[in-house]
């Protein structure tokens, strides 16, 4: 029987028993080191590894990019590339960022960008089911998980079904949390989407990410026990430090 | 109340009312452009449009590149740039891949690239709850979708608990009905972890895209009536065409 090796890097190269991209190989030797090295360590220098594995800078910068852009290595600034910690898991649940960062050890908090009133347009009106043009409050925070930044979230809540939602509210604090322990909301459904987006320039640098790395984008609609809509929402999660898992049951 | 555009394009390139990064402003253009040809509409030359908006072919070519990334615009072989259809919706749930996409009139196919015998790894024994070195069944199948292929998707499965199952299982139909219609299974549960990754170059050589381009890892372990473990997956969907979807209640 043939070493199992389907997923594994070396074959996961290989188009077509063919030539293994020389960048790749190099992907395949830097992930057996990380795995040695371990959570936190710096990476050798580039000099060192270039050398070590025989190849130009270039092709070796392309190689760590690629783990940097997957969240297997960190670049800290002026201090070189480590290895990163495991991507943070947010459970797709009636669970709140607030208790999903909790529930794994990591502490988290908010940075407000934006507190205001806009008129809602078509979509906001759709999803919140109210008139086009009613005032919504929007709320925009950067998402902290242990004093890193890790994603940027809008929230949309209909101003006239919530009125005194900005006079109780901590915006640093879970919106979830408040809704349920100060103004009664009992979330019983909601719908989300994820999709794969770029950070778009003024994302990218709230965030303190680069435009380019791939982002994780979740688009929520939230509903009380009535039925009717409390909150949109659109989350954009660094894709190198999130995944979203997900509990299913046959109805 | 100013005009609401919190998510809107221009504002979105404005790092601290700031200036909007040229290839930014590029990209808004495009999308109004996009917007108003339509889906399959053939996009105007690049040097057309980088007359039309006074930028160099570079700039123009940054702004199309990430818009054919995130999905917006689609490359065809020698004929050129056009408007891309919406991405495909799979629902995060027990459907399979099959009934998903004819959910949304699309038909769905599969192109066979491995059937094997495997002794079990660490993760697929825990994962399916088997022996080390156990002999575990593989199939690694492109899935298309109206003839386009847009993933690839490996599934593992006991050899010893599906003894008959390549016997009865025709591998360029549906998985889940097979086991459900022909063994019995009944799918209960299932644990699903979605991610966004770089395909590795014999991926992109077999879904026919460029290693590029961000994608969307599922992984999953689904689960019979009696908890047992029936399946684990590994599905790689094309991040410029999919979004997954989930319907979420309190329990």
């Amino acid at each position: 029987m043939p070493h199992y090796r389907a997923d594994g890097p070396v074959r996961a190269g290989v188009p077509e028993h063919g030539r293994v991209p020389r960048y790749y190989a190099v992907k395949t030797e830097l992930l057996w080191l990380i795995e040695a090295l371990g959570e936190g360590t710096a990476l050798p220098s580039e000099r060192d590894l270039a050398e070590r594995f025989s190849v130009s800078r270039v092709t070796l910068r392309q190689a760590v990019g690629e783990l940097v852009m997957e969240g297997k290595l960190q670049r800290r600034q002026g201090s070189g590339t480590y290895v990163a910690p495991p991507k943070l898991v947010q459970p797709l649940s009636l669970v709140s960022y607030t208790e999903g960062m909790r529930r794994q050890g990591v502490t988290p908090a908010r940075g407000v960008i934006t507190v205001e009133h806009l008129p809602a347009d078509d979509v906001l009106a759709r999803d919140l089911r109210v008139p086009r043009g009613d005032a919504v409050i929007h709320l925009e925070r950067v998402l902290l998980a242990d004093d890193e930044r890790v994603g940027l979230e809008s929230t949309y809540l209909s101003a006239a079904r919530f009125p005194t939602l900005l006079d109780v509210f901590d915006p640093t604090t879970s919106l979830y949390a408040c809704l349920r322990d100060r103004l009664g909301v009992e979330f019983t459904e909601a719908e989300e989407r994820v999709e794969t987006v770029l950070a778009t320039p003024r994302e990218a640098l709230l965030i303190g990410t680069n435009p380019a790395l791939p982002m994780l984008l979740l688009h929520r609609v939230s509903y009380d026990r009535d039925g009717a809509p409390v909150e949109r929402g659109r989350s954009l999660y660094r894709g190198d430090r999130f995944s979203f898992m997900a509990r299913l049951r046959s109805e």
